[in-house]
Formats: structure tokens, sequence, C-alpha cells
């Protein structure tokens, strides 16, 4: 009662200055803190019972390790697996590394399946070795079959906890046995039927089963032909299949239809943040990591980057030795020069606009490559439009602003007229080239974000110069 | 039993061949299709009632007009609703259109109130007349106030349908009720516990329910703690909590704390989705739209996508005028020039990478502005080892194959050194520049998603040539 109180109170408060979620949130992290620091255990130990275990990793994680390690002992055995579950590697790493075996089997015991697998994976070598000799038989060759699963396969995200029933059970008998495993699954609200070998017949939600009768049989009620995956399937479609069929949960299957885990709804968020964390990387010329910004170090952020930006600077010799054969023409027009880096940027601008709406189209589902004719058409009347504007606004903008106001006399009416001729040409060709290598990408099976804007801007740099050069020899007769 | 005996031969069949979901998906699409032409109306409604509402969708989105409004009068009241949920705004106006007023008030009675109120947000004015004339006064209420809350607000994506329980009830009298409602309800799973004038109390979850004595009173068994949201809350951070806390369901309460309204986890995947592609459209200089590429319009493309690039062309006006200036220089040493293009190049893309790696962290909510210094810090090592090795790479680069291989003899020593040096330089600043934006634009308010490549590269291109220039005067005397 003491809490609803206090939490009524706290909402009553809430009201006058509308605190909003992340205050709260700070506030009992302070509070813990303060207790730390006053050694007032005993209450922050009935603090720590009552705070989320998000809550709880978040304040571990600020701590010094010494005082993370004593404040984690001071868990319960469920909230520290729970705790544990959301901590970093790095930190994760640290607490195993200080306490005993039997309390580092206790906590394997408690964790899920999939929360273990993904601490083995990013744990080092003598670290996994000890935490291996210490879990179960079981629980051992559970990891070992889940680690050998590929990278971002449905195999590799899910849980081997689920309730499985039988066709044959009644909605009171499948109850019965809801509540004797709920405590230890993750998720009960998808209940799954299999046969005696083990191959998945069905599914059957909690809401079904409340809403039958007590006396019905599973059979009558499951849904036979409910979706499924298999465990080589790709992460990023088993998260599509959850967004449009909206589930909590989805059975993985082996190659035999033998039911072998279960991917979570939790578990897809998190495979959606990643997947647009990846892609957003890959955009930007950058290896993805799947480590936080602060976590991660300076010589990793280095080799992350580093590659890309040394090919993409060989590349840009093209665009030096394409200036350098034109050297002639440009020491007779020197207001040819001031235009290139307006004309390379709005190129590659109006490219990396195409090729990053038709990555997110591509990773969304919206498009495949059998639309490739229709984007290509689509492009090409956005580009003239696009173009034109922007060559209609080069016009004004150099006759008035750098002849006129400037005074510029250099830069004649046909420089004009280059310039803007330039720009129509260059923008329909770099939304040709960026709307179309991705697809191309996607069609011979890279990954379509890299045909981002670092790449588009490289190809249509040299593209544009060309485009520069050739139409000023043509009207300029240099 | 048939249903299910296909359905295991189906997957026997899988079996031999593993066709993935996107197979088994096409050919449900293909057996409807040839169906229709084939005018086995009987069959086809059969195969309608097995298929998944998304797949329904889908098929009827490939029909032309007419026969997709047949079909869709195949399905049964609550299927239809359903099915008209998953459709795109086009669709649903146009069956609107095309049904009589009776059977639009049934659509809109089986409708989920979040899923009417998006409807209403993209149907045109007269429909959505229409539409609110047929309603119930109690939906009319109902949309009229979501319609209110700001657009990207919790309110504008919660769900009014909820269960409802009060303190003093039993386990045994709480299963009755939610039997009662659930046909109707979104989700079940999470209960929600109000006092007498509407105010949250707490939340049971389904799983409590399950586990405890059926006469337990469900004050004993409530969590009142449970994290909460308000109406104005962003949607961003609501998405956040779902991952933090591993949620299903999130209440909405009022500025008097009352409850109204419900955040599911399928709408929230939905937010995570729409959040990453405006903010990938942001950072590729694109107003974000919420239609999927291949509907939107010629018209509707350009306008998104001219006013960034109009800007920008304008803004590198500036990286002209340097050039400008430092004709005498250029002409003095032409060689100068063939370099421009590279190090822009290269400047943009380094600042890139740290603007949306950046980006991306405040985002997820990784990094907060009080990092800034942590992070300016961070970066300065990492350009300083990338500049370090681009510069390196460069002067091998510029001395063999620029002077050596292609006996390009203007290019001295002093000259690779200005290039080298430039490099250097220019790639640290894009990386100071290109984290400090986006951190300086979320304080300011700002989204920091805009800060990306386009407007970090006409940045860094205008300060990539400064240093070029003023470092080519110190050494080569020019």
């Amino acid at each position: 009662m003491a809490d609803m109180e206090e939490w009524k109170d706290g909402l009553s408060a809430a009201a006058e200055d509308a605190p909003n979620f992340e205050t709260q949130h700070e506030q009992r992290i302070e509070e813990m803190s303060r207790l730390l620091e006053e050694k007032q255990m005993k209450r922050l130990q009935s603090v720590l019972e009552e705070t989320e275990e998000f809550e709880v990793a978040e304040f571990l994680m600020a701590l010094p390790p010494h005082q993370m390690a004593t404040v984690f002992r001071m868990l319960s055995k469920e909230q520290g697996a729970a705790v544990f579950a959301e901590l970093d590697a790095q930190e994760q790493e640290y607490i195993i590394n200080t306490i005993t075996d039997s309390e580092l089997g206790s906590i394997l015991d408690e964790l899920y399946l999939d929360d273990t697998v993904d601490m083995m994976e990013e744990l080092p070598a003598n670290v996994v070795k000890r935490v291996m000799r210490i879990a179960t038989p079981q629980t051992r060759a559970l990891i070992n079959q889940y680690l050998k699963y590929p990278e971002n396969s449905a195999g590799s995200i899910m849980t081997a906890e689920f309730i499985d029933l039988k066709k044959y059970m009644t909605v009171k008998e499948s109850f019965a046995r809801i509540r004797r495993l709920a405590a230890d699954m993750e998720t009960i609200y998808t209940c799954f039927v299999t046969s005696g070998d083990r191959k998945l017949e069905g599914t059957v939600t909690v809401k079904d089963l409340i809403m039958a009768d007590e006396s019905a049989v599973i059979e009558s009620i499951m849904d036979s032909s409910a979706v499924f995956c298999r465990t080589t399937d790709d992460q990023e479609d088993v998260s599509g299949m959850f967004s449009d069929y909206d589930l909590l949960a989805l059975p993985v299957v082996d190659r035999e239809n033998r039911l072998v885990g279960i991917v979570t709804v939790d578990d897809v968020m998190d495979v959606m943040e990643q997947e647009a964390t990846e892609d957003i990387e890959a955009m930007a010329a950058i290896k993805p990591s799947t480590r936080p910004y602060l976590k991660t170090g300076v010589l990793s952020l280095w080799r992350n980057r580093i590659p890309w930006l040394l090919l993409l600077m060989v590349s840009a010799t093209f665009t030096g030795m394409i200036i350098t054969s034109f050297e002639d023409a440009l020491a007779a027009q020197v207001a040819l020069t001031a235009f290139i880096p307006m004309l390379m940027d709005t190129g590659g601008n109006s490219g990396s606009q195409s090729s990053v709406t038709i990555i997110r189209g591509l990773s969304l589902g919206d498009l495949e490559f059998s639309n490739f004719l229709q984007v290509i058409w689509k492009e090409i009347r956005v580009a003239l439009l696009c173009g034109a504007t922007l060559a209609a606004a080069t016009f004004l903008k150099v006759l008035l602003i750098d002849r006129l106001l400037l005074g510029n006399d250099s830069i004649t009416i046909l420089v004009a007229a280059t310039v803007c001729l330039t720009m129509l040409v260059t923008v329909v060709c770099a939304k040709i080239v960026g709307c179309s290598l991705p697809m191309l990408a996607e069609k011979v099976g890279l990954d379509p974000a890299v045909m981002a804007s670092p790449f588009i801007t490289t190809i249509v740099d040299a593209v544009s110069l060309l485009i520069y050069f050739n139409i000023a020899k043509a009207l300029l007769h240099i």
C-alpha cells in the first residue's frame, strides 16, 4: 500500500510541473547514487528491488567497477540475472571476473538463452571458456548449437524457451501447463503446438485460450496456417514479418520443420534498430559496428572509417586527371574554375537524394529489382524538374550576383549558359546514377546502402566535370 | 482438419527445396489471382478467408480499382475492416467512394480507433466529411479528440481500446471481464487498473493473472509503479521506452493523470521504421514524406527535394568566391587545381562520417549534449589518425603516380607537401565540424539529422579551400 501511495503522490506532484519520463528516471538514479554515497545499503537495497532492470543497469554502468560489483551482489538472483542481461559486454566481463563459480552458475541458470548467446559472442575467449565450464551440460549444448547459426540469421536471435502444447490437450490442461512453465518464459502469449517428433503443427494465443471453453481441445482452436520462419532466414526478413503480421512471437523451424525456437518482439525491436544503424553507417561510408559510440575506442573508430576514406580518395584521382587534361581550357577561361564546386556539389546532392530514397525503399521492401524501369522513368522526370529549377536559379544568380553585383566581367552570357546547361544535364545524370546503382547492387547481392552519398558523389564528380568541359568546349570554342 | 493436412503437406514439400517466406507468400497471391481470373469466386472467397489480412491487402492493391472493390466486398465484416486498415490511403479512398453508407458504417464499427485516425489524416477533406457523418457520435467525438494531438506525439499513435480493471476485483472477475471485452481489443495482455475518476493506479499482465490464485485481488498483484507516458510525449521517446523496458503496451495519461489510451508494440514498430526513414531522408537533404516511393507523385518528389538543393547550391557560392579570390595563385600553379576535388571530397566524407555517427547516437539516446567535450576530444584523436593515414597515402600517390608514372613535372615536393598538409588539417577540421554541428542543433532544438552529409559537405568545401590556399601561399610563396 505504501508503494502505491508513494507512486500516486509522485503522480500528483508530476501533474503540477508535468516532468517527463526522463526526469523521473534521472531522479531515481540520483536517489540511488545518494544512498550509495551515504552508505545506506539497506535503503539502497529496497530501492533497487523496486526499480526496473534497465534502470538498475544504467545506474551500475555509471559506477566505478569495484562499486558496480558490490551493488550487483546486493541484487536478488532473479533481478541480478535480468540486470546482467542489460549490461554492456565490458561490464558483464568485469562482473564475471569478480564473482564466484556458484554465483556465475546461478546467473546462467536464470538468464534467457538468447541473452547468454549474445553475451558469449562479445566476451573474450578465456571468459567464454570459464562460462562454458560452469554452465550445465544442457545449457552448454544449446549455446553451442546457437553459436553455430550465421550472424544476423533468425537462428542467432531466437530463444529456446517457449510453451509447447499438444493438439489433444484441453484448454484447461493448457492453462495448467502454462501456469507451471510461465516463470521461466520470456513470453507466454503465443503457445506452439507440436507433434510427437517436435514438428510445428500450429500456434494458439492466450487470447484464444481465454476466449475458448475450458473443455475445448487445442486442435479445434489453434491456427494451423500460422506464419513461421527458418533458422537460416535473414533477421531483416523476420522483422518485416513482425510488422506485416503484427506478431508478438514467431516460431523458428529447422530444415526438418522441427520447432527449435521462437523469436520475440522485443528482440525484433533491437534488430530493427541495429539494421537501421547499419544502413545509416554504410550510407556514410563507415563499416558498421554494434557498440555504442562512447564505448568504442579511438582505434576501432579509425579502423571502421579509414578503408572507405582511402578508397574514395583514390577514386577522386580520376576527377583530378579530368581537370588536368582540361588545364588549357581552364587557363583560357579562368571564370569556369569558380563554378566547379557548385556543379559538383549540386550533382552529388541530387544523386544522393535519389540513392538514399531507393536504398530505404529496398530495405523496407517497398521496392525490388523488378521496379527498375519504373524507378528510372520516375527519377528522370523528377530530375528534369529539379534540373530546370536549378538551372533557372543558377542563370539568375550568375548574371545578377556574379556579373552585375560582384562586377565579374569575365562571366559572359555564354559562360552563364554553359553553367546552366551543365547543371541540367548533371542533375539528370546524377539522379539516374543515384537510383540505378543501389538497385543493381541489390540485384548482384551487394549491400545497396554502400551505394549512397560518398560513392555516388565520387562518380558524379567525374561525370559532372566531363559534362562541364565538353559543353564549355562546344559553346565557348576553347 | 483438411486445412491442417494441407498446411503440413505444404510444410513437407517446403522441406525439400526449402522455399523461404517470400515464395510461400507469392504462391498464395498467385493462386488468388488465378482464381479471380477464372472467376471461381466461391473458391476465391474460401482462400481469402484463410489468408492473413496483410496478404489480402497486398493482393487487393495489385488489382485494378473496380476489381479491388469487387473482391473487397467478398470479405466478411471483421476481415474487411482488418484488411481495410492495411490498405494505403489511395485504395482506402477508392473503396470509401464505392461502398454504401451502411457498409462504411460497419467498417468504421470494426476498425480500431488508431487506424481510423491514421486514415482520417490521409484522406481528402470531402471524404473525411462523409466518414464523420456516418460514424457514430461516440466514434466521432473520439476521432476529433485524437486528431487534436500534435503530430508524432504519444496521443497521436495511441488507441482507446484497452481493458481496464478495478483494484478490488478478483482474478476470476478480471478474467470474466477480459473474456467479455477481448474481441474488440487490439491487445489484452496488459490490463490497466483505474480509480473511480479514471486515474491510472497500476498495470497487471495476463501472465500475472494466470499465475495468481483465482480469488486473489488485483490490488495485491498489480504493478503500482508501472511506467507510463503523457499524451504530449514525443513518439520517439515512447518507442525508446518500449525497447528499454521490453513492453507490449504502455498507458498514456493526460495532464490530470487520467488514463486516456494505450500505445501498443505494433504501432511502436511502425514508429521506429518511420523515425529511421525520416532521419535517413533528412540526412540526404530530403524533406521527409510518409508515402512509399512508388506511390509518391513526381511533383511531390520534386517538392521534397528542391528546397534543399537550392539552398545548398546558393551556399556553394562562397566556395566559388574563394576560388575566384585565389585565381592568380591558381594561374601561377595550375597543378594545384587538379587536387581541389580530392581534398574537398575527402574532407566532406570525413565530416559526414562523424556527423552521421553522432546523429545516430543522439537519436538512439546513446549521446546527449552533456557529452559534447568528450565527443570532440574523441573525434580529434580519430581525425589525427585518419588524417595522418590519408596524408601519407596522398604523399605516396602524388609522388609515385602523378609525378613519376604520369610524368607531371609541375608537381614538386613542395606541392606534394602542400597537398598532404592540407589533407591532415582538413580532415581534423571536417571531423570537428561534423561532430559538433549535430550536437549544437540538438541543443537549440533543431533536428540534428539535417546536419548530415550535404550540409557538412558545403561547409567543409569552403573550409578546405581556405586551408589549401593559405598553406599553398605559405609554402609555395605564391
